[in-house]
């Protein structure tokens, strides 16, 4: 069998005890077929096509190169407004850049959002797909609004809550085999 | 009569040559009635809770006092990955923290997107608006979606373009009239 396919996982919110870290934590503990790198984020200056004329920024190279050598990404986000928290945005806008050189084409992800309240982070995880799809990110068509997510987690940061187990192992099993589907050789010309 | 009534001008690009910069100044300039002031959102580091605990960077303060000072707030945006840039979403983060001492909260705005292309920076116009709901700032209801923002300029960076001029007069004024309007005192408590 090949190696396990690799995953960026990006995290939008900084905090330490973050608890979209958990959920990313909690969703990689439970998808043992893939293997789930975390990408820092909270050092990417803020994106300036100025300074990238004048020469990138150690971190965003750092970054675009992180991303780039992974099979696929996996977004985990808080909601900050009704939307994406500006940290993760920028790393989205530095990723997408130079002109031609996105790291985000083609790329096979997913989507998870998560909040203390009922809503669950919809309208952060729905203005994360906008940009999304213009980046040319083919996402997995599964929803995953986590709400009441102060809820979830024991003292050590260990998942407790068992329907949200259940959810996150099929949702791995489900990304697992997106990115198969999107990273697989077309049939006719794997025949050719 | 009093005084004029001032505005915080928040531009979502960084860029020196901004077009988003060259629209708002020569909307400034086309409307004496009210007092503009660029606020700078580049130097703001990324909103992270555990930071806040800590003690606030100087720049927040900063921020959130110039904002606070204004009687009223106008975005212009250009439009990241048809989104709000991350550096303009994070001022907005930024701005609404800590918990309960918004410096948004009821101060009335306006949002003029601009960009290079047909669509005018739309999609980012109106994710900013869902944070700007949430915020209770009671937004001009009239769109602003300037596009082929590269034709609009001179060669010093003076608007040429007339119905733009046009527009941008007109946008001014119902701004000012809608200032007014919010920060009015209701008629029966003045007369009480």
């Amino acid at each position: 069998m090949s190696q396990p396919r690799t995953v960026a996982v990006v995290v939008g919110s900084l905090r330490k005890d973050s608890v979209n870290r958990k959920v990313a934590k909690a969703l990689a503990a439970l998808t043992p077929g893939l293997t789930f790198d975390f990408i820092e984020i909270g050092d990417l200056p803020h994106y300036d096509e100025d300074v990238e004329a004048a020469g990138a920024p150690e971190a965003w190279t750092r970054f675009r190169k992180e991303i780039a050598a992974r099979d696929a990404v996996l977004f985990v986000t808080p909601e900050y407004n009704r939307s994406v928290p500006g940290v993760l945005k920028n790393a989205i806008d530095v990723g997408s850049r130079p002109y031609g050189s996105s790291v985000w084409n083609g790329k096979p992800g997913a989507v998870i959002s998560v909040s203390p309240g009922a809503i669950g982070g919809f309208g952060a995880n729905h203005h994360l797909r906008q940009s999304l799809v213009f980046l040319n990110v083919p996402l997995l068509s599964q929803e995953a609004y986590i709400g009441a997510a102060f809820t979830l987690f024991g003292e050590n940061g260990e998942l407790v809550n068992e329907s949200t187990a259940e959810f996150l192992k099929g949702f791995g099993q489900n990304f697992a085999a997106w990115i198969e589907r999107i990273l697989a050789e077309p049939a006719g010309k794997a025949a050719a």
